[in-house]
């Protein structure tokens, strides 16, 4: 970071305030998406509440007496979302300056809309600063697109993993199909089979070329790619597991024409 | 940006190399959302190829002695992609380290996906960087999450601004609206009443929220709201002019319920 490129705004480098709540996104999970603002306020904060997504080599780099977890407990459940909307408000009204750390965007199914509201209903200033989204960068740094002039005028994504309390999908594989653009699907590698079949019901040929992307931009970061008809094959073969997106579309593609001269691509291949 | 935040890691700051391409997402506007990888890669490249679409604030902070603008030209043309094109080899081939900043992230509607192409056709070396991406942040510091547990299962990104070579709309406005999640428009200030009038044709209803993001994160950032009904009026009495954001959907009204709370807002705020 050079002297140029992040100082001397006062707009934009105000320090951390007392009570104050910052929803940060911490990108893909390479240390380098952070962004400046994110790097600096995980810096200045008084407490970091995070969960897992952040993943393994940002969470590391966080000094431990700061940081608090709420994400999955001991014994496999997860901290209710009751617990973390009180605790932020908590924190906040000690004077203390809170970073609530969240995956790729905290506004991309990350819940950072609820916490949001809540805070304000309780009085709490907050600030939100947005961050690189793995639905866009996982994609990306395998080569792969998410729109394309010459094959998709619209992106859309949605998540394979829906609050478990709703009776039904509300996602409307249907419409999504009939946008003839990309689909990314989040946190969807369990249900894989569940989304390919609505999206073949719904009208989509079995050579579409779909992909997964495991642990994106993470140092053990896996890619493998396949068509709707192959996909869940591919899955299996490759042994693909969470947290991992997938995209469909003719984008998918782009990857094998690209991959000889992707810088990093080669390493991070595994079998496909 | 301290040391155990971004240093230590070689796999993640190696130097740019020679004879290499960086497809780089110089995100919103703001510099401190620029990425770590970003800011430094900015800082270590021999030569940045841009357009104004990053904007004046990160633009300026780049030493003129390295910018080379293939945005638009004197007398108001555009450069023509081939030309862009052309000139990333040309440079690479020369043995420079090149930076090839974009506006938001460099895969979504902004011919990223053409550029990769290009160079591992003609045999160089590239990596992608991807950004925080406009379409995401725009909405998110306006206080307008593009999904919510409650509101939208789904978001979709579309331009308004299409290559004008294309015939007819690609753009399936139909089904889009039929996803019931949130639409975001980028690009599409000039063509609002048209695809305002395609959304209702589709069947949604008038009093569906909608809101207008001018320079998303820029010192000068205008926000605006309504719904299907009004958005065109409020975009005309509001002045919202190009470059803009439009959210489409339940999520836009999460603005009215925290603006009270949400930092920095009430100075970026516009006459509504």
């Amino acid at each position: 970071m050079t002297e140029g490129a992040n100082g001397g705004n006062p707009a934009t480098t105000e320090p951390t305030k007392p009570g104050t709540v910052y929803l940060v996104g911490s990108g893909p999970g390479d240390p380098e998406l952070l962004t400046v603002k994110a790097a600096r306020l995980i810096d200045e904060a008084d407490v970091v509440l995070h969960d897992k997504l952040p993943g393994p080599e940002i969470l590391g780099r966080i000094p431990e007496a700061k940081r608090e977890d709420v994400g999955k407990r001991a014994g496999g459940e997860w901290t209710p979302q009751e617990y973390t909307n009180r605790r932020l408000v908590e924190l906040a009204e000690e004077g203390l300056a809170v970073v609530r750390l969240k995956g790729g965007d905290p506004f991309v199914f990350g819940r950072g809309g609820e916490e949001a509201e809540h805070l304000a209903a309780h009085g709490i200033p907050f600030e939100v600063v947005p961050g690189v989204t793995s639905a866009i960068a996982g994609p990306a740094v395998a080569g792969i697109p998410v729109t394309h002039r010459d094959h998709a005028s619209s992106v859309s994504f949605v998540t394979g993993h829906e609050d478990p309390t709703k009776e039904e999908s509300a996602v409307e594989w249907d419409a999504l199909a009939a946008t003839g653009g990309t689909i990314v699907v989040l946190m969807g590698v369990g249900k894989l089979p569940e989304y390919v079949a609505e999206l073949r019901r719904a009208g989509l040929d079995g050579d579409v070329p779909a992909a997964l992307v495991e642990r994106a931009t993470w140092p053990d970061m896996h890619v493998a790619t396949g068509t709707l008809e192959t996909i869940v094959d591919v899955r299996d073969s490759a042994d693909i597991s969470p947290p991992a997106i997938t995209v469909i579309g003719e984008v998918a593609a782009t990857r094998d024409r690209v991959i000889d001269f992707l810088m990093n691509a080669s390493e991070e291949e595994g079998e496909e």
